[in-house]
């Protein structure tokens, strides 16, 4: 008999299962895969960076990004989501006062909130208005991921009156004057619901506002924009190893050597080989620069307060590095498990593209020029990145 | 006033105007592009590689593949139909008799018939049984593109009796006995019908069959798979481009600066220059290869039966050298180009992934490794490829 | 009987094969060949570029350089102090009046004269100060290619008194005052003599000077840095070629299978056919870009004064990706050649490595990021690049 | 005041900055760096990995290698033979009896005996002939990397009268019939007398032989190839490290900015930082993987006897993905780093093309493409790579 599953890692893997069956259909529709956000809900995994004294069960980055790996593996559309929930319980923590943060984390826990993102630095059109003892955001938000079907949102807007200072604040979703477009139609990452949202003079109390210590205040509160890159990385890895996963099966059991091979099947082919061979040399390279960097930031996480701006810098450099490797090495995965897999494979139903559309999509959101252009300061330099909500 | 167009290359640049409306579209519909394809019937160019003497314009394989070259920048799936339709007709005038061919080109000509393609030699399925005074088709065939809403087909069977030899018809699509599924529902090149067919005892004519001089029977007849191989290589050329030119316009009229960027344009970024400087030497270099390839065509094609096996030889190499540079520089391109447009350039209205999607389809016909195997044989030991179906 | 040359390409040939049996032992020289020098000016090449009417070969932009790549398959060296003697002869013809340029034609025909390059523009350390009926130029002056063992040298200064403006003057080698130190102990490129030279008030008559119509001051003189670039572009694929062929005979001749290939030759092993076939398909690009470029160039140099701005910026564009194009293919094939032809072949007495680091040294003469910007400020902006010594 | 140091890290780090006052003069001069042999004699670090039972530092595999890559950031040759020595070490602790090595361990250490390299399993141009109480080896043997000026040999030979079966002995290098022809005068890794050798009946007795267990004769023996192919991978990352670490202080002190830069300083180049982030990437990656592999080995060699066949596989894989990262990674490092320190760093004086040079050589000691091929077999088919002297 089987035993009930015990590890957040193995209740990831039953939903994978699960999630796997449909995952090609569900990239074809887009929209909001709501099946599996209540199956999420339902497993207790929205709390898994929760301490457990808030109801939580207390995993570590390390373990938390295991499971978004896990998800990315076969629908980095619900990873990318799930991982955003846990980056914006971080932000809450990071930016906010334990009375702020600490019922949010046990009400998450209780009732399976899903957070969503609103949170989008680079795009100023939401302002703030100042009504005496409450605030009201107004305007538009793109890149919204996983606001749609979510319980609290992570929303920010621009106070023009403190010179452009950017506001940050957890909101219920459902609060009067938010609303979601659904209008994330996009190549990639397609059930991750990143469309726009209007704020029509949408209520913010004080008790709101993560302004204690506030954003980007302290090295350790600049460790929210390194969850987010390290989030990427773990995308990326993810997305390749699901690829590389496929290709393998789909080589083994579909594909035919090419005619003029002397092999007699695709799995001795030469060439097929040395392509596998350049994967997995290629894959185990972003694993470990993606794993030691979980480590890293573990580290650096249980420093808390105390942790300094260079050793959060050098975390930097690391996550930094750890991202580049996986998103360019995951790029040439993605487009070259074709020519292991041979011209079948581009089946609408396979659905192999997928993985290069998903990672290609998630890769802009900050340019890789930008990431090695601050990797050259530290290399040549050994200047650190200053913090921003991309570094 | 605007004048009527004259040249095929101006009557191109028309339908490709309008066909650029709807592609994005087209793409995700997917299914056979009716109206399209029937602008295409009435512009004439259906008859753009046959002789004038046979109410054709006359068109070089030059000319031919330039327009070929013009769909693909907008839409890679009509080119493809569009090329193989000449392809087709370049299967007729090589393996079949004057008697046979002439007629069929005069009709082409007159009536605008659209051929299709239903020969796949590595698809064995489809088998000849003699009946007499005719023979039977019976089976099936894979990757049968353009077969939907075409007037004739070419067909092919194996004749078990005759050692597995494989038979060549030139049939009307509408025979009693053929089904085209219309179950190509694939990654890329989504409106090629590059689906199946089901030959049941489908009446073939002695006067039907490709039997004088027959498949690849001389160095002459030996061009036809190097006019498909060319097609390809024009088809990823003009995918290429197409990809480029759109990146280009959005880069000029979308993007803009990264908030790093000491740029006030992102057309004036570092980076962004680095990589459209880099798209076009990849460009210019398949440029050349390809149209050096397509002016050997011409000059081998115009050589007729005088063709040497050694002046075949040559050209085939020529023409690999060109697909292998288009194809590799191709898909480079259409993956980078995310690079200088930014993330929201992944909406799905614009449509910019699709070239990689179709240039990555298109590209698995035959194994780009062992393009380059044979490339090898000529490049260290001056061995000439053999000719096949895929050299 | 073995008749005499009659073509350059026929007389650079036969020099090829006397260079070849002594460029491996040169290379480790280094050093001035004197040998090889004079074979040069002995074989009339010197006058290559020279028109007939002033006693020269009258050969095109496109002959001169087919001679220079024939020298660079086997020795890059010698390819580059006979390229750069032909592009001195052009500076003069560019810059100077008629009644400078055709006396100093007719010498170099009628004497053989080599022509030394100590133009450098960017080294700014050499001056002049006016004497009153002459001038007088002082000061250092680095990378003075071929000035070693030269008639005549292209010398430039800086007159502060006009506002740094660069002078340029043609002078004889020998004239007092002027001291080469012969210290270019480079890695690569290693007979070339590109050391320093010192001017001690060396004396410049008005009649030495290149002022009318002077340096960079029409279209036509701006072809000037073209004619350079090209050069290298020029070198660094026959560079390439060299190392090709070199590796070919190598890997037919000596090299044996890996003991776990399939193959009984080196010459049937997948991998080595794969590397090859790569090898052929970036030369064949990087050749049709470099032949596509002198034939462009022959076509502006025949405009002469009626050379537009735009042609001049076009033909810059041509050629700079033929540049880049034979850098990135020439360095990766140099690079790779090991590939195919296993750890033997890294015997000092084989001098396979010369190749990569020839290229490596040349293609430093100016940044490749900054090609690429300037090709991008073309393919994205249509912007053409703005004349300068190094575009 | 300066105390001694302690680790042998340190050591080594006291041996390197003397080796880097004379690596690129010595690197010219070829020939046996016999002063830094006795250096390295004299540092007691030739006792490195012999267990402190037997008079040695009883140095982790992990820690040799640190020190090897350290010796390899400057000093490749070095590097090599003293890698290479402990292999010889490995050798004779895995394929003979306690009661041979454990002599040898003792006197290496008391008297810090330098071990050559005459083992080639693919020259098999030296045999054996059995003289009843001895056998003597004669023919020529090539690859004999740190024979000369060695005092002990490890040396194999064909027994024919065995099937061909590789015999091997550790002899002393001094013994009667040995000749080292210090003919390697090779392109790269200059001082590592890697020339042939050739063996006049060579008296080798019983006790000479390694036996038993004998080469790869269990799970445990089959190390020694892995070892060895840990020690290529730890050279690679430490030459790319040492081509970085020049590089950077070159471009940090020497190098200007292009004069189309907007920087002011070149190491504020967008495109110098953008080499420079890439170097990084890599570096790290292969950093990580070639650690990661030590530490499996020390756990492998850990586990002596009781090492399984599957424990030995995977392990061969670690090491392979290893290699292979910094074969690629490291030649890539190697070439492009002139891209980031312009002409000037050419010059022979600063000697950076020797790292090329040396990973170009060294990386050829069995082919990547193998490599590959085999980590195919893996990645695909979940196949260990079969035991040889090359995996």
């Amino acid at each position: 008999m089987h035993s009930t599953p015990s590890t957040p890692l193995q209740i990831a893997r039953e939903l994978t299962n699960e999630f796997a069956r449909t995952a090609v259909e569900r990239d074809r529709l887009g929209g909001t895969p709501k099946a599996e956000r209540d199956a999420i809900r339902s497993s207790g995994l929205l709390a898994l960076s929760i301490p457990r004294d808030f109801g939580g069960l207390g995993a570590s980055w390390s373990q938390t990004f295991e499971v978004v790996r896990e998800f990315a593996r076969v629908d980095s559309s619900l990873a990318h989501v799930f991982g955003f929930h846990h980056l914006m319980l971080a932000t809450v923590r990071l930016f906010a006062t334990p009375a702020q943060w600490q019922p949010w984390f046990e009400l998450t826990a209780r009732k399976s909130w899903f957070w969503g993102n609103a949170l989008n630095p680079l795009d100023t059109r939401t302002v703030v208005k100042d009504r005496g003892s409450f605030r009201e955001f107004s305007g538009k938000k793109s890149f919204c991921s996983g606001a749609s079907d979510s319980e609290m949102l992570i929303a920010s807007a621009i106070d023009e009156n403190a010179g452009g200072k950017l506001l940050i604040a957890a909101i219920p979703s459902g609060r009067t004057g938010i609303t979601l477009h659904n209008d994330w139609h996009n190549m990639g990452q397609r059930q991750t619901d990143s469309g726009s949202a209007t704020f029509e003079r949408v209520r913010v109390e004080e008790s709101d506002l993560l302004l204690n210590p506030g954003p980007l205040s302290t090295p350790f509160a600049c460790l929210r924009p390194l969850i987010a890159q390290l989030h990427f990385a773990t995308i990326f890895l993810g997305i390749a190893e699901g690829a590389f996963e496929e290709a393998r099966h789909y080589a083994l059991r579909e594909s035919r050597p090419w005619f003029k091979s002397a092999a007699e099947q695709s799995s001795a082919d030469p060439y097929v080989l040395n392509h596998f061979g350049d994967f997995w040399v290629r894959l185990q390279g972003a694993r470990l620069l993606v794993e030691q960097a979980a480590q890293a930031l573990d580290q650096a996480w249980a420093k808390g307060a105390a942790l300094s701006a260079e050793q959060r810098g050098r975390l930097a450099v690391t996550i930094a590095t750890a991202k580049v490797a996986a998103s360019r090495d995951g790029l040439e995965i993605c487009s070259k498990v074709f020519e292991v897999t041979g011209a079948r494979a581009t089946q609408a139903s396979v659905g192999l593209d997928r993985h290069w559309r998903n990672l290609r999509t998630q890769s802009l959101h900050d340019p890789l020029d930008y990431k090695l252009h601050e990797l050259g300061e530290w290399a040549l330099r050994g200047q650190l990145p200053t913090p921003t909500f991309y570094s």
